[in-house]
């Protein structure tokens, strides 16, 4: 007898929360979780590697010895059914590894697979389910946008006041937000694989978009400037934002501003997240946070943005949203 | 024995918010709030009534039919000493009722009274304590500001997107926030006994600023625009906010922008409490909705709110803070 679609989905959950630790790195392949359940109990966890090998089912069912006899196995993703010059297919190895059952949390879109690694489970006689999970779909976003619409995930990052300002009119902005807040900031950039800030705001803060936590240096992604220019030394410059690949293989991007950028994003409809951190202080005449949308009545802007979640840190606040589709 | 300071400070909670619902009606008396407690129960509460009288521990007095025997008396402010006109002051009353004990959670700065009501009962063979209440400072706010600063408590609220504005560019502001925001609203008014917009804002919305809400109307508060031109009919005009008595008998001041009013507001430091009711929007060059501070530096706008607390109000925020003095 199956477990309950709940129980699943808690498993289910559990992988999502695995593949995190595969993200970015994974590049270009995507960041997958596995947990292996045998009599209520996980005995084996696995992720994507760096560099997109082995695969999450790969490392767990190597941690069993080869051996999953009894047990179910959880992936966020539909296991690959394509054999490569670096390995065989996940599916040949669970085939092998003889669980009782495979539950994945998403169809993998890519067509070398899509339904095929599954199918290629049932076939071997091994029981399997595709429970959607929001969770999957949630961190497998940017791999499922990068094959379904040829982008990555767009996160907008603003750090701002309670009125709105990115800075004062004398453009200063350092800081805005406290030290817990660009902390959480630098982990965040730590998860994308490009970051991108407008020609402006190169040119008036040359900042550095690195991320400055102890042991996550060489997290650092990709540098993207969004201009008709020339890019400096050590960063990527674009121009059409919309333009399919325009990010080349990137899943998770990462928008810093300024004003120009973040409106450039939100006209071309391409945020699929924002997160912003709030500091408690008000300045007045500031510069705004978001240029000129082009709207003309406040109906066109209702209806877009969900809130998932906010937290304190320190005395900011940081508010999650994600846009409606 | 007297009970812990906490068991204490707990039934100061209670009696802080018996008294709101005297808020705003009892001005120009202070909203006091009274609770009786015998045997670790509540056995009588009063509030000030519409008008100021009967005081709070006159009613719950009352309720006993004036026999507080064995039991302590919980009041948000120190029982007035002085006897008026309208009735005998309500440390004769207590006196006469004989409860064991009197807490009161904050000192009457009303020099008529000023530790002359709880001395009265100490003379009386009454224990007396005073225990310095949050909650009550909290709910006597107006009362306290008025009598030691001339002025009422002043809470500036602004209905705002994610990006700080109040309007688009081409001024449309309804609606930014919802539905169950904007009755929040009209209850925040129905507690304030003045509430005060920008001469700008009068001309451009001539909003009614009454609270509509069923069986509330009649606590539509006076209504003040920030203006040196006349005021219209129905209306007071306020030229210098910082001026002495510039709000009359007025407890609690309800300032509902625009951006040139609430920018006095803060360049005067009178505003002791922000109301931001945030919409999940974005909009991108609207109007700000504070007007130029003549801000320098960012540290100056640091250290000076701190957020109370928040709540979704529908798919609207509700972030309250209160000016750090």
């Amino acid at each position: 007898m199956s477990p309950a679609p709940d129980e699943d989905r808690r498993w289910l959950d559990a992988a999502a929360a695995v593949s995190a630790r595969g993200r970015p790195l994974s590049a270009p392949n995507p960041a997958v979780g596995c947990v292996i359940v045998r009599g209520g109990r996980v005995v084996a966890r696995g992720w994507t590697q760096p560099g997109g090998r082995p695969h999450a089912e790969a490392m767990a069912l190597a941690a069993l010895g080869g051996d999953a006899s009894g047990a179910t196995v959880y992936v966020s993703l539909e296991p690959c059914a394509h054999a490569s010059p670096r390995g065989p297919s996940c599916a040949d190895l669970l085939v092998a590894a003889r669980p009782a059952r495979v539950v994945a949390g998403q169809q993998d879109p890519d067509p070398r697979t899509a339904g095929a690694g599954l199918a290629r489970l049932r076939t071997a006689g091994i029981a399997t389910d595709l429970v959607p999970s929001p969770a999957c779909a949630a961190a497998l976003a940017g791999f499922l946008l990068r094959i379904t619409a040829g982008r990555p995930h767009v996160t907008l990052k603003l750090a701002l006041t309670l009125d709105g300002a990115i800075a004062l009119a004398n453009g200063q902005s350092r800081w805005i937000t406290g030290a817990q807040a660009r902390a959480h900031c630098h982990a965040e950039r730590a998860r994308a694989d490009a970051i991108l800030v407008g020609g402006g705001t190169l040119r008036a803060d040359a900042p550095r978009l690195d991320v400055r936590l102890p042991g996550l240096e060489p997290r650092s992604p990709q540098r993207w400037v969004l201009t008709r220019g020339q890019a400096p030394k050590g960063w990527n410059a674009v121009a059409d934002i919309a333009a399919p690949q325009a990010f080349g293989s990137a899943q998770w991007l990462f928008v810093e501003g300024g004003a120009g950028a973040a409106a450039a994003f939100l006209k071309a409809d391409l945020v699929d997240r924002l997160l912003l951190y709030r500091a408690p202080i008000l300045v007045g005449s500031g510069l705004a946070a978001v240029a000129d949308l082009g709207l003309e009545t406040l109906d066109a802007a209702h209806g877009r943005w969900d809130r998932d979640r906010a937290c304190q840190l320190g005395s900011d606040t940081l508010t999650i949203y994600h846009r409606r589709r």
